[in-house]
C-alpha cells in the first residue's frame, strides 16, 4: 500500500509499505479519508518524541472494514484496568493510539484496528463527515466535562477555531448551550467559520459558563482566567506549549475548576457519532480535501496558516 | 467592649470600642472564642488591601446569642443573586465577610450576625471546639468538590498541616476516604499532628486520587502535580501566591481537574457542624488558647513558625 511516511523533523516521503497485519481481534480498515491533526504537526516539527522517525502518522480515520463503512476510535485500550473498568478508558495506563509505536497511523491505503474500536457510518454521512468523529469526540469530552463542572451553563466561550475549538463549540450548543462563541484571531479563517458559529476576533466582554481553551497558550490561559464566571469551568484541551497564564489567585477566590482534557472515553466516542449521524452538530462541512500524496504540502500549507478550513483531511 | 484593632501593617492594639449595632434581622454575638486564620497574618502583615487599617479582624468565631450557644458562618451573603438561589452562596457578588469592611471582625467582645448565620451547638460541645466549624468548613467543601471531581477517592494526600490541612484530611476520612495522609515538613507542627492523622514529612509515593493543596505556592503545587493519580483531582485552598507550579501538560494529557476553592456553601457549614457534633471529625482538640489581650504576641509566634498547634484561638 502507499503511504506517507515521517521520516524526520520536517520531512514527509510517498513510500510503498506492506499492509498492515491484523492482529486476533483486528481487522483491516481501507482508509478512505483521514484528517490531520495539531498533534500531527507537532510530530512532523521533530517535537515529540513519544512519535520516532520512520512512522506513519495520522488517527483521525474513516474506510472501509470488510465491506462495513466506519470511523474508527484510535485509542486502543486494555479494557481490564480499573480505569477502563470505570468506563474512564481514555485514561487506561497501557493506552495506545495509532500513530504512536506499537501501533502505525491511518496516512496510508489501510491501518489495523480491533473491531471494537468501529462505529458503523449509516449511508447518509460521508467519509469526509465520518472521519471528523475523532476531533468532535475531544470535543464532545471537554462539553460534557465543563458543563458538569460549572453546574449551569447558558453561555460558554471557545478560545482558537480548528477542528478542535469548532468541534468543542457545536458539542457545547448539542449539549444544551444556547449561546457559544469562538474566538478565532485569523480573519481567513473567521470568515470560514462564519455561518457554522458565532465568531469575534477577540474574546467579549462578559463572565461565561464555560470557557474551552482549545489554543493551551499563556495568552489563551490567562484570557480564559478573565473570562470564566465564579464558579465555572475552564476546559483546557489545548497542548500548545507553556506553563504560565492562569491566574491562580482568581481561580481560587471565585471556586474555578480548571479542567484537563485528553480525548475521550469509547462512550463519549459513540455518543459524538450518534449525534454527528442525527445532524445536532451541523452540517460537518469545515473541511477541505487532499491527496495522500500531496500530503507534505498540506503539511506546508498549514503550518504558514494558509488555509481557511479547520480541518485538510487526505485521501489515499 | 474590648477589641484587637488592626492599626496598619504589622500592628495590632488592644482598644476600647463600641458595641457593634446589630442591623435588622442580625443579632449580637458575644465572642466566646475566635480563631487565627491565615488570612488575618495575611491582612496584618499589610498585604490584603481588601483589609485597610483600622479594622478589626477575625473571622472564625463562637459565642453566646441571646442565650443561645452558636459557631459564626462569617459569610454575608445576599441569598437572592442566582448564585444564592443555586445553593453556591459563597459565590455571592455581594458576599461579605466579617473582619472586612463594612462588617468588623471577631477579636472582640461581641460581633453582629444576621440570624441566620448562626448554628446552635450542642451542650457535648464546648466553645473552643465551636469555633473550629469555619476552617473545617473549608475543607469540607473542598474534600466534597475533590472526591466529586475525582469519582473515585480511596487514597487523598493533603499538603500543609495547618488548620486548613488538618481540617480538609478529617472532612476526606468523614467523608469516605480510607486512607489520608497530611504533608507537614515543620517537625514540632508534624509530631502535634501525630495520633489527629497519618503524617509525613514529604509527599509519598504513589498516586492519589485527591491532592489537597492547603498551602498554594510553586512548590506545593508542583507537588500536587506530580502525586495525583490520571483523572484525579488537585483541590486549591491555599493562598501562599505565585502563579507557577502546576505541570499543565500533565494535567491535560492525565485529564486532571484543578478546582480552586473559596470558602464553602450555607449548607457546607451546616454539614460541617453536624460532622464536628456527632464526632466524624474527631476530638477537635489541635487548638491552644490565649487571652485576646495578648493577641499581638500570638501573631508574632505564629508567623515566627513557634506554633506546634495548627490553630489558635483569642479568648476575649
Amino acid at each position: 500500500m502507499k503511504a506517507l511516511v515521517y521520516t524526520g523533523p520536517e520531512a514527509l516521503e510517498v513510500r510503498e509499505v506492506p499492509d498492515p497485519i491484523a492482529a486476533d481481534g483486528e481487522v483491516e480498515v481501507r482508509v478512505a479519508r483521514v484528517g490531520i491533526c495539531g498533534s500531527d504537526m507537532h510530530a512532523f516539527l521533530g517535537h515529540d518524541e513519544r512519535r520516532p522517525a520512520p512512522l506513519i502518522l495520522g488517527h483521525e480515520a474513516s474506510g472501509l472494514a470488510g465491506g462495513r463503512r466506519v470511523t474508527v476510535n484510535p485509542l486502543v485500550t486494555c479494557m481490564t484496568c480499573p480505569a477502563c473498568l470505570r468506563g474512564e478508558t481514555n485514561l487506561c495506563a497501557r493506552r495506545q493510539i495509532i500513530s504512536m509505536p506499537p501501533r502505525e497511523g491511518a496516512f496510508a491505503g489501510a491501518v489495523a484496528m480491533p473491531e471494537r474500536n468501529l462505529v458503523d457510518v449509516p449511508d447518509h454521512v460521508t467519509d469526509a463527515q465520518a472521519a471528523l468523529a475523532e476531533p468532535i469526540a475531544c470535543g464532545w469530552n471537554g462539553a460534557r466535562s465543563g458543563i458538569a463542572a460549572a453546574g449551569v451553563a447558558d453561555r460558554a466561550l471557545v478560545l482558537g477555531g480548528g477542528a478542535i475549538g469548532l468541534g468543542a463549540a457545536l458539542c457545547l450548543m448539542a449539549q444544551g448551550v444556547g449561546d457559544v462563541t469562538v474566538v478565532e484571531p485569523n480573519d481567513m479563517r473567521r470568515a470560514f467559520l462564519d455561518g457554522h458559529v458565532q465568531t469575534a476576533a477577540k474574546a467579549p466582554d462578559g463572565a461565561f459558563d464555560v470557557v474551552v481553551d482549545a489554543v493551551g497558550i499563556d495568552p489563551t490561559r490567562a484570557a480564559a482566567s478573565a473570562a470564566v464566571r465564579p464558579g465555572g469551568a475552564i476546559v483546557h484541551i489545548g497542548l500548545g506549549g507553556g506553563q504560565g497564564g492562569l491566574d491562580l489567585r482568581r481561580i481560587t477566590l471565585q471556586q474555578i475548576a480548571f479542567l484537563g482534557i485528553y480525548t475521550y472515553t469509547a462512550q463519549d466516542f459513540r455518543d459524538t457519532c450518534a449525534a454527528m449521524f442525527d445532524g445536532r452538530l451541523g452540517p460537518l462541512d469545515w473541511v477541505e480535501e487532499r491527496p495522500l500524496t500531496e500530503g507534505a504540502r498540506a503539511f506546508a500549507d498549514i503550518r504558514a496558516g494558509a488555509v481557511a478550513a479547520p480541518k485538510i483531511l487526505l485521501v489515499p
